[in-house]
């Protein structure tokens, strides 16, 4: 089987212009609008067993929010497809929506359409509009490419807290802190991504998008009391789950040391590295040695 | 299983003002935008054994045009989410996409993002994003409802051509003769519908939702020289294929009698029957019989 970049590769050789688009959680369009869309498969991202209606409508949404987020956008409006098997009860599909709408509700989302298709198994495709609320000078072009030598690295929340938790946390979309970041940045829009794919992921995307090098300090790495504590009970490596685990929607951002001032004053933000000429991401370890992030080691093996 | 119908009701008491929306081919937001998503399900649109890749990204793109062109739009952007099992060559992929870039072309659509992820058979959904060529007067409300006693019906093209060759027929979205229908009828927006499910089915959805009572004529229906070959070659039933069969891609409408003479103008548009006031969708025979249209039989089981 293809791998996904390699899948990515071809499907961008064909498409004209691929380069303005599809290299980011989002697209912009006219009128600083901005579009996403994002799947949860049964089997591939949950299964029944594992997960209520409620778990899945919930989380089929707030993915897709979170990419909105990420482009320190406003949402405005969902169109939600459903393929479904023949098994499914009209009790599941209500408890799916209803919670859905909930999501919807709580980000002042409207749903105004989408799809109804047999299949064999679940299949949930969201498309989020949204809004830009500061005009982005560089239509249609990366945020994961905006980041310059001398920013630094910013973050909301904490990492490793899906992992530590089997999964099974509520995706909370960080839309008002990822609009408080554009805007307190509006001068020169920071580089922004949300770290649904780990923190390792985020920081190794922005340094290739922005042709820049990447330090994070391990220490700075803002960790939850609670996951910390997981992990002690499970004996599990803290640092992976933080770097790698994903899942977590938080934000991982870029800006200048004049805005990350201002990032610093906001609830929830840390600054943990730096932005230096060069290429790559990497961890600075307590011995000030460099550790190369890599998706395809976990820290250990490389430790 | 839950119907359709079931599902669709459940769904719209849940969503909050589902009623100006999520009754439509598409939906209408801010500035003049439309948004509408399809999905292609394999096992339930198409085997791989049945469409060439070419002919599945084609249509994928093409069942969604058509969605716009029923609301007289524009498209604009593409979304496209593949959800897609382990055994699918890159080949599969590279042949799918060409021709999926080669329709978005043909209309002016630009691919801006979609999303990738692993399933045990293939999902195709794609949103599209228009614009509307003559401002709606009523955002948001359903052009499936702007019928008015006293309008003529119109259609594009013709109709059973694609069940009469086994729904292997190119799908080709009536971008410009949708532009051209609500331009001709900017003072009063006509009701305009993509005949995806058959004409009979068109019929039927405008007249519920426009309350009124739609009369045909039998001798009007457009139906091709070839639809009429191959239907008397294979002994099929011709009326019922151009009625039920379905997946024509036609725009079917109504229209005031003044802007029906300057429809009738437009190449390939034919007057077919006319409004009047009362429910239903009838067939006017050549006895002028009225015979009920109803999804639930065809048209030899209640002749």
């Amino acid at each position: 089987m293809p791998t996904e970049q390699e899948i990515l590769e071809t499907i961008r050789k064909i498409i004209p212009n691929s380069k303005n688009y599809l290299f980011d959680d989002a697209a912009i369009i006219e009128k600083n609008l901005i579009v996403t869309t994002d799947t949860l498969v049964e089997n591939t991202h949950f299964t029944l067993k594992t997960y209520t209606p409620e778990e899945i409508g919930w989380k089929a949404l707030a993915v897709n929010l979170s990419d909105i987020a990420a482009m320190g956008g406003k949402p405005l409006y969902a169109l939600v497809s459903l393929s479904l098997p023949k098994h499914i009860k009209i009790k599941w599909i209500e408890r799916f929506y209803k919670e859905l709408v909930t999501c919807a509700k709580r980000y002042k989302t409207k749903i105004i359409g989408g799809n109804l298709a047999k299949s064999r198994e679940i299949n949930i495709t969201i498309t989020v509009i949204g809004k830009a609320v500061v005009k982005t000078p560089r239509r249609g072009v990366s945020t994961r490419s905006n980041a310059k030598s001398g920013d630094l690295v910013f973050t909301t929340g904490t990492f490793g807290d899906a992992a530590a938790q089997n999964y099974k946390t509520k995706t909370l979309p960080q839309i008002e802190l990822g609009q408080k970041i554009v805007r307190a940045c509006f001068k020169h829009p920071p580089a922004l991504m949300d770290a649904s794919d780990g923190l390792a992921d985020c920081l190794i995307q922005i340094a290739k998008q922005s042709n820049v090098k990447i330090i994070i300090d391990r220490d700075k790495i803002p960790i939850s009391q609670n996951t910390k504590k997981a992990v002690e009970m499970l004996n599990k490596e803290l640092l992976n789950l933080a770097l790698y685990g994903g899942e977590d929607y938080q934000l991982v951002g870029t800006a200048s040391r004049i805005d990350c001032k201002k990032l610093e004053n906001l609830k929830g933000i840390k600054i943990i590295g730096k932005v230096i000429k060069g290429n790559g991401a990497f961890l600075k370890q307590n011995n000030n040695k460099l550790v190369k992030l890599d998706l395809q080691k976990t820290y250990e093996h490389f430790k």
